[in-house]
């Protein structure tokens, strides 16, 4: 397919390689800074453009990765008429934003964490898609399972639920690695002691159900383990708040 | 060395494997539970006994692996006078509650989580190790090197905060975890569409620091999508609290 990227962030970098590598063609790469359109176009041997005026009208698929916020801006000044396919990346975004735009509209949403430095293997990245009708939606079933073996149909209020899932099981849970981080720093230890823990704990998952390996203090109901963790956390009364919050429904939770 | 493992449990039964694995010799099990005692005898080769008064007095090390609230009282009940060491294997629970009943006291504690159903390789653990005095410490180490090669001195304050550290890095990311699987199930979602996300979060700060890597709408400050999931939320009081909560403080420590 002849592709058209709207964004040059995490997203539209890492789609717009896996796509290249499958065999599609990025026809362009939009971005309003155009640096940044050009550092991603040329990359994907793309054409760089900050203007969407300059939006080619005959591609098969038009990507809009960018911020939620600016996803019916993007749409709004593509061409009108096109034939190709256009969605969205996004997971708290419905999927009628882009209804007033064309009537071949959908999304394509990722669940995964991106980041520059650190590649990932798309070819198994859960794909949650959703499609304006029948038709559109098979169009996108197959260019997206030509990047992953996990492609699942998804509206978007489920969509929704995806994201705030994975707000809990990534963002939330980074920032919980973080305040463990800065635990240990405060008693000069080192963040590097904590890595096998996080990992297994990450690994027992990939076999278990969370809710079958729940462990410590709070699930054993161990009061007094409780009462000197809460103790040594005096100082930071976010944390001590969190921590007790944590611990009461996850007490509640394991009944 | 000739050991003597008092308790049954899941930090009991991976010590007891590693010991034996690396060539020491358990020589009895200890648990008030005879079944459970001969269970584990019998894996390591080793007596099992339910009294604590049968306990070899000539053995080179005493692991005390049971509950916190019940570490002071199996010590007390040991014979008098031992040569050897005795250590508990407690996150927090001060070394000094075996001084009442031997010189040569310290504390091995392994930090990572264990589950009877799944094998974790001893020799890359973090062995948290503290000794009375300089000999028992020195005596410990070359015990725990011979398990691990992560070892380092941890005195009990820092031990506490470790143990602190892996509440929010183990028991309440999997609970994160839960909560997540919850949602999914709500929504007719399958568990499995999130696992690469949760594994590729973990493996991210094995080689990041977690401060750097912290993505979501509350690192951006995203409004409108927070307000989409509070809003999600609507029906699970305490979930839509700690969702506001932790996207508030994750706000606060981005700054």
């Amino acid at each position: 397919m002849d592709v058209i990227l709207l964004g040059s962030g995490n997203v539209a970098t890492h789609l717009g390689k896996a796509l290249t590598e499958v065999g599609h063609r990025i026809a362009q790469v939009y971005s309003p800074s155009k640096t940044n359109a050009e550092l991603l176009a040329e990359a994907l041997k793309a054409k760089a453009i900050d203007n969407l005026a300059d939006v080619d009208s005959q591609a098969d698929a038009y990507i809009i990765a960018v911020k939620d916020d600016a996803i019916a801006q993007v749409a709004s000044q593509l061409p009108t008429h096109l034939k190709g396919l256009v969605v969205h990346t996004a997971g708290s975004v419905d999927a009628t934003v882009l209804a007033a735009y064309t009537m071949h509209y959908g999304v394509l949403y990722p669940l995964q964490t991106f980041s520059k430095a650190k590649a990932v293997d798309f070819s198994s990245i859960p794909l949650a898609i959703e499609g304006a009708d029948e038709a559109t939606y098979v169009q996108l079933e197959n260019l997206a399972s030509s990047l992953s073996n996990r492609v699942f149909p998804c509206d978007s209020k489920q969509r929704l639920s995806l994201h705030v899932a994975a707000v809990f099981a990534c963002n939330f849970t980074n920032y919980l690695y973080s305040i463990s981080a800065d635990i240990l720093y405060e008693h000069n230890l080192d963040f590097d002691v904590i890595r096998p823990l996080i990992l297994e704990t990450a690994e027992k998952v990939m076999i278990h159900l969370p809710e079958d390996v729940l462990t410590g203090p709070a699930v054993r109901n161990d009061r007094g383990t409780i009462e000197k963790h809460l103790e040594m956390l005096e100082g930071h009364p976010d944390l001590k708040e969190l921590y007790a919050r944590m611990s009461k429904q996850l007490r509640q939770y394991k009944k």
